[in-house]
């Protein structure tokens, strides 16, 4: 596996006319920044990208084959590919079982075992590694970052790629492996399990093929970095549509959530939901219990906030009586000290920071929302929480909210470490995933 | 009531220092283009944004006052007020219910009672009518749209005010009313109804003092326009938390929900989503069944937004075998034709357009799925769909993804009346409520 995230050489195999899929690829190999060797291979020869297109690949040292070429003509290139030891390759071409042809998908895998050799595809957009500048993928080449993110849909992964990009959200492996014919999710979170980049795995799924080889990795991976699955296919007609479109069986919904469930696994319902968890999973790999606090300035967001954590089974309990009582010696009286904690629209940065320090030891994790009125900073705030995060050794978040009011003040957040997200609602569902993956671990280490 | 939107001229009371509650009014006011006379009040005279400032309002005639000093000198100007025969009052001042001084409160409502005066606030953040220029409101000067927002909440009409600078989203009015003394939502939802600028109303609640008046001018309304409620204070905490912030108490969430049900309100859950459907009903008032079709290019998003339409209790049925043959006849054989309809990565502008034509007669509304690839082109599809749209009269909503990508196809689709939404889901929701606002409406015809 090492050579398809590692490799010294890769070989492109495609038309590389402009537009065409081989020339988008040797496009985003060059202009990523690739150290090693790129071979860019057609029968037409000519050059591309100021590299010389080879007629022939006798001759040349592959570590890894990118194919995009038409379906028909990839077995014999396989076999040349064999024969050289030639052990990594990725087929992008589509024509495979997902159009029916299932023959064809079985040749490539049977060559594959001839040869010893793994395939990632066919019908996949490729690979990415941002560590080491690879992109062999005709996908947005993405962000240094600590989420390796796996999906069965290339056009998925796409949108992946570009949300991420407006967010500034990076990635460490991007992976899209199509139709699976050889290596598969497990393989890749094996893989994945060890690369000291990755710290959050992230995979979209529409069905698996080997459901007890997932769920062995899965259980095998966890304790080591948390695993987060978006799975769609739920209904029936969802399944419908994606047993016409890579190929796969999807399988009853349910049965996969209840395996999900007891593995571990952190399920999402969408992409957002993806970004946001693996944000707080990078920054806050534990939060050791449900007493979840809220500093507010602001009424109505806390309340929502509020409602979303007890429906998500967290507490939003109350401070102890002398608590309360040291709260009110240092802040104004009209100040509710009930949790939420709510400061009033004018609450200073100096109110959040006291309120946050006096209140971690009885609380898991602190939720600050902050709302500025119109001629109010908020990078004073965000400097206040940064530096009592330092203090306290708890979790916190924060969902500063409205535009462009507060834009600096969430880039100082970030400086410090603090995880924002657009609303209170938000954070609620990624510290309640965070708790079920510690309390999970609890759990593996008790047994 | 409509003193309060279309003044001939309005007073300002309050302190006129910079960063002030009164000076922040004044500059709302004069920097958003006010076309009637302002008159800020203050007994420190001086001039303030090229206006005198009065010490005197004895002389003045007065359509509505904005009050902006402390409590305790609210009622003695109420009462000079109320003698001079202004019935229009807006009290944005705090310290009221909300900090437990219910007495005062009940004073205010007497002297309204006593003039015939009518009251929006106190504790509130102020009204706006972009219509006519008016931002007596300490919040950021909205847009000009179609959609009228009540808020309970003055800093989560803040919130929502900046998300929607940002989307670019405008608003007929914005109204928020606080403690609510003596205006209430029923007697704004009964104003707006009548109000010729506001397509939708949509209203952020916590509690309800008079559930049977708001419910009662709810059904007057909804035959004439769609009421969008977000009603906080869900869980108990959340009701704690809304009892000690704007004095009002949030009662049993499931009763309210029953009741919204019941009478054809549309709730949602967060601020998104009222932006999402508020958008979809300034384009479609009306989606007359509940067949879904999804004409798209991108396998993965599609499957997704399948699960969620039938989670919904949408209907995303596989067209009649007579026209699929229509369809087979023109388009490549790799193509799904059960719906989703999946034209495959290089479906071409011809492609969506001609699906969406052909398949419009046996589906209720179209979602239209793009998701180019690295070097695409995204106003080819958007204007092939805006112009099917105009043909085909039925709703079609697009979820273009791909963030810079898909920025020029999207500003087309604007142009064209297609509302775009960032993922098939929310295209789902939207259609959802849109499809049961539309049944409510004929279950009231029929009876």
């Amino acid at each position: 596996m090492k050579k398809f995230f590692n490799p010294h050489s890769v070989a492109i195999f495609g038309s590389m006319k402009e537009g065409k899929t081989g020339s988008d690829l040797v496009r985003n190999i060059t202009e990523g920044g690739f150290k090693g060797k790129v071979y860019p291979i057609s029968h037409t020869g000519d050059q591309i990208f100021g590299l010389n297109i080879k007629k022939d690949f006798k001759d040349l040292d592959i570590d890894l084959a990118v194919i995009a070429i038409p379906s028909q003509f990839i077995p014999s290139i396989l076999e040349k590919l064999g024969n050289k030891g030639v052990r990594s390759v990725i087929i992008i071409s589509a024509g495979f079982s997902e159009v029916g042809n299932i023959k064809g998908e079985e040749r490539i895998r049977e060559i594959a075992k001839k040869y010893n050799m793994r395939i990632i595809g066919p019908n996949c957009a490729g690979i990415m590694n941002t560590e080491y500048n690879l992109f062999a993928s005709i996908e947005v080449r993405a962000l240094k970052g600590e989420t390796a993110f796996i999906t069965q849909s290339g056009a998925l992964g796409g949108v992946v790629l570009m949300m991420a990009e407006e967010m500034g959200f990076g990635f460490s492996k991007f992976i899209s492996y199509g139709n699976r014919c050889d290596v598969d999710e497990a393989d890749l979170i094996k893989y994945l399990q060890d690369d000291y980049q990755t710290k959050v795995i992230a995979v979209y799924i529409e069905g698996l093929k080997d459901g007890r080889k997932f769920l062995a990795q899965a259980k095998k991976t966890l304790p080591k970095k948390p695993i987060i699955v978006i799975k769609s296919g739920k209904s029936k007609a969802g399944m419908r549509a994606t047993s016409s479109h890579t190929g796969s069986l999807a399988g009853e919904d349910r049965i996969y959530d209840a395996a999900f469930k007891q593995s571990g696994i952190l399920r999402v319902d969408n992409v957002r939901e993806m970004f946001d968890l693996s944000r707080g999973l990078i920054y806050y790999q534990k939060i050791k219990g449900n007493k979840i606090a809220i500093v507010t300035n602001s009424g109505g967001p806390a309340v929502m906030t509020t409602d979303k954590l007890e429906e998500l089974g967290l507490a939003v309990p109350e401070p102890s009586p002398s608590l309360k009582d040291r709260l009110k010696t240092s802040l104004p009286s009209n100040i509710s000290l009930r949790n939420p904690f709510d400061l009033l629209a004018y609450g200073s940065a100096e109110n959040f920071a006291f309120v946050c320090e006096e209140i971690a030891s009885e609380y898991d994790a602190i939720i600050a929302i902050f709302v500025p009125t119109a001629y109010m900073d908020s990078t004073k705030i965000a400097k206040a929480l940064g530096k009592v995060k330092d203090k306290i050794k708890k979790p916190i978040f924060a969902s500063f909210m409205a535009g462009r009011l507060v834009k600096k003040g969430i880039e100082e957040l970030n400086s410090y470490g603090i995880p924002n997200y657009g609303t209170g609602e938000r954070c609620a569902k990624v510290i309640q995933k965070i708790v079920l993956y510690t309390s999970n671990l609890e759990g593996t280490k008790d047994a």
